[in-house]
């Protein structure tokens, strides 16, 4: 078991989840009067099962179950979820423990820091883009009126716990979603890391084991040292701004391309905006062209086009990153190395969005040669 | 200008608004991008029209209006304000100013605090429930499913600005409702200040300027000291755990009585925990009966009987201050000593129950005569 320990509470990344969870509830200085799992019909199905007959102090446990999916990271499932603590009875010594990825995380983490003004929860991410980045940092909340995570707060859970098998019931779109937002901690800090994750075997899990504990670890480390996102945190939204427009373009399109996945959405965003740090900033022409091209291989490209750029630029200027007006990157000087703060015109961002469907264009014409 | 220190802000008690609001827009570190106003129909009318015209921030300030009454401080309320917000286009550098009473203040916190993970906001409090007590010490939120104050996070507004002007156009009921988290002040903390209250001249408004000051020192001193109402703050609750009960059944009831004022209900508690103290601690039966007349002369008796008891048990105990079952108190050993987590039977609190009704009614009877 390695702990990593972040603000008054640790991410513990563990082989035998069952022993420490025990573990985790004899230590407590808490005694919780009643413990409620948030689950969604995936976890409740493979991950609780185990955890609800050997966790000691689940047996008694209350499971509240919603549908899987970022649609329902909405206001009116937290009115349900609300709803349903008050009605069970739960109290100030209540402990939410959110059994899920990204969704039943940033939702159940809003849900417990707002009910009676904050009860504890803990974290199980089930997903490996919810065990790298959603779990840490104190980042919950929810969508609204379109926008991603429009209402939340920042609030810390009591603890983590990472488990490598809790993948293995996951496809491979979903570990890729994930590996983005590794993808990202490397670019933006650890050229090493980069080293590292340019030679993972993507199909064998148990390589991921030690590249989740450099994650968590780069996560962490910057969290702690700006939990609020004043100013070096913001190097963690590194292809988030044109990321974050992209998923919500397919999100809001009833097509069946809106199941584009969060970390899809981000690595078409890197490849963006490392185009704009190679022309704002002084990231290399070849190291451009790494990351594009190793980005690319992995991820198929995502079907937008010209057509789609206003709303793209709309939605950027909606994002919560972006004041007066003016759209606000993190860029890359150079691999491993991030600058916060850089204004961006949006004739800039339409050319890096052409940058980006010309070269997946010419990587899909290849693929199919 | 009095300048009342808290956590991070402070709160002003001005003689001149104004002024003193165009100043601190002036010396304020952080430039807004815009600055949005919440009032209800009567701030609208009576506060808004001054400040609109004269505080050269408010002149381009974006007018948000709710309609007055507890019954608005509602999850439905914040999403149509949070919708409102996104719509005009607020971001992270907009401010929230909330000018009204306690609905205003705790449900434009809640609004501020969640709003794209929090932006800032001022309290101009304008009532005086709201300027000795709802407006100071980070508790916002809002009512859901029959429990008051159910979902909520601790969170300090950027500065609050307390003007007794505010309170000419308050009715007298009003005025005493404010009054009665004054009387609690004293009861809890200060032998003095209870003197003072006593001689105060409730018809005469430009009397209560030092004893606004008196209690807001009071509950700063105490919040500041426990944030998160882990022990002293709890002293604060004297009164509230049977009065939140008698005002949440008054809520309830489609009667003519639905109109219980917040401070109506506290006093009614402050009455009954003051006979729990006299049975449970050391207050005299002097002190008690000093206290009893005191409250039962100003405020009229409300209309429950022993067939609500039940329900207002049930009531307690879905308080979120009771945790594993238990009803637990703040009480006082003597005028200006307060006691915490004192655990108290049904029986007992029943007992309570009867020794107001039985003193309301005696009161009102001589008031007859």
């Amino acid at each position: 078991m390695i702990e990593i320990k972040s603000t008054n509470y640790s991410v513990f990344i563990v082989k035998d989840i069952v022993k420490e969870l025990n573990s985790f509830f004899k230590l407590n200085k808490v005694k919780y009067s009643k413990i409620f799992i948030l689950v969604d019909e995936n976890t409740l199905k493979y991950c609780y099962p185990q955890l609800g007959a050997e966790v000691t102090e689940f047996k008694k446990a209350e499971i509240i179950e919603i549908d899987s999916g970022e649609e329902n990271k909405s206001i009116e499932l937290c009115i349900q979820i609300w709803s349903a603590l008050s009605e069970m009875k739960a109290d100030r010594l209540s402990l939410l423990v959110n059994l899920g990825g990204g969704v039943i995380g940033d939702m159940g983490g809003f849900i417990a820091s707002t009910f009676k003004r904050g009860i504890d929860f803990i974290n199980i991410p089930t997903t490996l883009l919810s065990q790298v980045d959603a779990s840490i940092g104190g980042k919950v909340g929810i969508d609204f009126n379109h926008l991603k995570n429009e209402i939340g707060v920042f609030s810390n859970p009591s603890g983590v716990f990472v488990d490598i098998n809790m993948l293995n019931t996951l496809d491979k779109r979903q570990v890729l979603s994930g590996f983005a937002e590794m993808i990202k901690h490397a670019l933006i800090a650890d050229e090493n890391y980069w080293n590292e994750i340019k030679q993972a075997n993507l199909s064998n899990l148990a390589d991921f084991d030690s590249l989740i504990e450099s994650s968590i670890n780069i996560k962490n480390s910057i969290v702690q040292k700006d939990p609020m996102e004043k100013n070096i945190r913001k190097s963690l939204n590194f292809g988030h701004t044109i990321g974050h427009a992209i998923e919500t373009l397919f999100l809001d399109h009833n097509t069946v391309e809106k199941t584009l996945l969060h970390g899809e959405a981000i690595a078409i965003g890197m490849v963006c905006e490392a185009y704009l740090s190679n022309q704002k900033l002084t990231l290399s022409a070849i190291q451009l062209k790494e990351i594009t091209n190793f980005i690319l291989n992995i991820y198929s490209p995502a079907l937008f086009s010209e057509s789609d750029y206003d709303s793209l630029i709309e939605l950027m200027l909606h994002d919560k990153k972006n004041n007066n007006g003016e759209i606000n990157f993190t860029l890359i000087s150079a691999i491993g190395k991030s600058e916060i703060n850089k204004i961006i015109s949006t004739d800039l961002i339409k050319e890096s969005l052409n940058y980006y469907l010309e070269k997946s264009q010419i990587v899909l014409k290849n693929k199919n040669i």
